[in-house]
């Protein structure tokens, strides 16, 4: 039976290139060239790898090789396809030239010095420019589909993480919690880990990025999850700290004065607010309390098809919060010797504030699990 | 308690360091940036994100922030470290013009143009030179510290697939079977898939690279593992296709086609053959069977502590094979509207030929399951 090759775009990636294509024309750009593949599924729902898309005028071409021809009658047959038999750099030389480019613009955040320079080589006379980060900013915010399915790898963390907690019994590692944990994000849905979980018993929560060893649930333990999903390619983060029958004064300490700081950080949360300065609400709380030198990090970062994405909710960063950015909101203490203590949820910026959308209780009632 | 502090690296450490020392002397290097973390982790067993390590004649430095300040401590003691308060790239030209440095050979291959130039603009008056590939080909061949943990990722994706086998239930999604795979993995200490694992049921097998989604199995499905486990941060890949109760007459003579290919290309694994050569092995004895044109990728890559990694064992790559390298051997014939058949191992080159590190069978007997 003939399949029924779909001639045009989906409504949302229609309407993706449509805003590219605007931009482009701002910037007086003939062809833009997309080397990250996350872009590459965000304008084109292609998921392939090691691949380019060529956005021009009236086309788009996907830049691929034959592991990825079948997907590419799936995902956007409505593409045009040129299949690399050599290396990718030659066959964008070959594109470029086939539609006579005099100018390419390419994405300098993310290609390599080497693979630019074999990119100019190849697609000589075509001359290469640092595009503007059109993709970029179009991903900062997100729009309903991406929320959509945002929420979905939210919801599939968020009861994975409670199927999890039923199973958590003295004596087991802190592996075997990131295998069950991740086990259960799978069996719903997840495609895997937005990352690789952090699950952290004791002392080793002192390390804002431990890695899963052998140390083992005791009674008393305080242990630090810090997962994500993913699905439909799109990512959710989250952090919680369980406390094992119960619960060290100091610990109970750390653990008040991180969730405070993060209940006023996403009370600061609006648009046009800068970034350094939400990220300052969390600090100082936390510096007044006299843990400042132990929160090293930043207070979050942007949320979608990356786990790390812009915006950088950070001391670092002036811009501004806009309606429809995805922040995670974590801060942490961590002291060595001691322990660790990070609470994260993922924040919606609305036109009037903002919007949690991860739903897991925090309060320290709720972190506390039976020794079992 | 005071803890000890280590001044000095490991014994393997020290050798690598020694032999990049070395090149880097060849080379009229001074400083050497590497922002690939990869080579952090394989030059100073320093695990962390988002980081640089410079080394120079007299000392290695560890360039990062404060979410790694305890991991260093742990990892790399003996390490200068600059923890950074903004960017990365002012870090970096702190360093730099604190040791009066002339020359910095960058990784070119790794580098983003952006990152380049901010590194430049903040570095200055250092000059920014592009750095021969030293750690990428220390890293092509494997040392005896490395083959001995790679075994262990191995070991532990192997059987981790004898036991999801075990419980593949006829009405399971692909989905489900990859959430079993990559909890048993990690039971055993995986620290993460590989790569996010394919699992293709029938038709699905027909991409090389189909994501897991909701296809069931069958009785008589053909169903393509492609999976791997992470230890020590190293990594296994290997690739099964297992069919549940029977097999399709179409499906056993892919199958035998593609096992004979691999079979005569391994054989053909000794140093000094060409890449290109060996891959012409398998493809020759694919395309008189009539297959050639469903063979779309390389014979396979380079695997240590990247997934991918040079060597490319492919058509385009005319370099030699050296003892010490671990390459995949993965053939595949991949019929649309048919289904498709991959069969991979991990092949260490040896002084006298090579030795194939994965163990799990592959005759067309141990690929039928019972239907359950």
């Amino acid at each position: 039976m003939a399949r029924k090759i779909v001639r045009k775009p989906s409504a949302i990636v229609a309407q993706r290139l449509r805003q590219c294509r605007a931009e482009m024309t701002r910037k007086g750009l003939p062809a833009y060239l997309l080397t990250n593949r996350h872009d590459h599924y965000y304008l084109a729902g292609f998921s392939g790898e090691d691949s380019a898309l060529l956005v021009t005028k009236n086309a788009v071409w996907v830049i691929s090789d034959g592991r990825f021809e079948e997907s590419i009658r799936n995902e956007c047959p409505w593409a045009r396809v040129a299949l690399r038999k050599g290396q990718l750099p030659e066959e964008i030389g070959n594109v470029c030239r086939r539609l006579g480019l005099r100018r390419l613009a390419v994405q300098t955040d993310h290609l390599s010095l080497d693979t630019h320079a074999a990119i100019r080589k190849a697609a000589r006379p075509t001359r290469l420019v640092k595009a503007p980060p059109i993709a970029n900013e179009m991903r900062l915010c997100k729009d309903a589909a991406e929320l959509k399915v945002m929420a979905e790898a939210i919801r599939v963390a968020e009861e994975a993480f409670r199927a999890a907690c039923r199973t958590i019994r003295i004596g087991q590692t802190e592996r075997e919690l990131a295998a069950r944990l991740e086990y259960e994000m799978a069996r719903r849905g997840s495609t895997g880990p937005a990352f690789p979980s952090i699950i952290a018993e004791g002392l080793n929560a002192a390390l804002p990025h431990a890695v899963p060893g052998g140390r083992k649930v005791r009674r008393g333990s305080a242990i630090l999850f810090d997962w994500g999903a993913t699905v439909g390619f799109y990512r959710s983060d989250l952090t919680r700290v369980v406390f094992i029958g119960t619960i060290a004064p100091k610990m109970r300490a750390i653990y008040e004065i991180t969730l405070e700081a993060q209940r006023k950080a996403i009370e600061a949360i609006r648009p046009g607010r800068r970034m350094c300065d939400v990220d300052a609400v969390a600090r100082d709380h936390i510096a007044q309390a006299g843990f400042g030198k132990q929160f090293g990090h930043g207070l979050g970062h942007g949320l979608g098809l990356d786990v790390h994405e812009p915006p950088a909710l950070s001391w670092r960063s002036d811009k501004k919060l806009e309606p429809g950015m995805v922040v995670t909101v974590e801060p942490g203490i961590y002291v060595p010797g001691t322990g660790g203590v990070r609470i994260e949820d993922d924040v919606l910026v609305t036109a009037a504030g903002c919007r949690v959308l991860t739903h897991l209780p925090k309060d320290i009632g709720s972190a506390v699990l039976p020794a079992r």
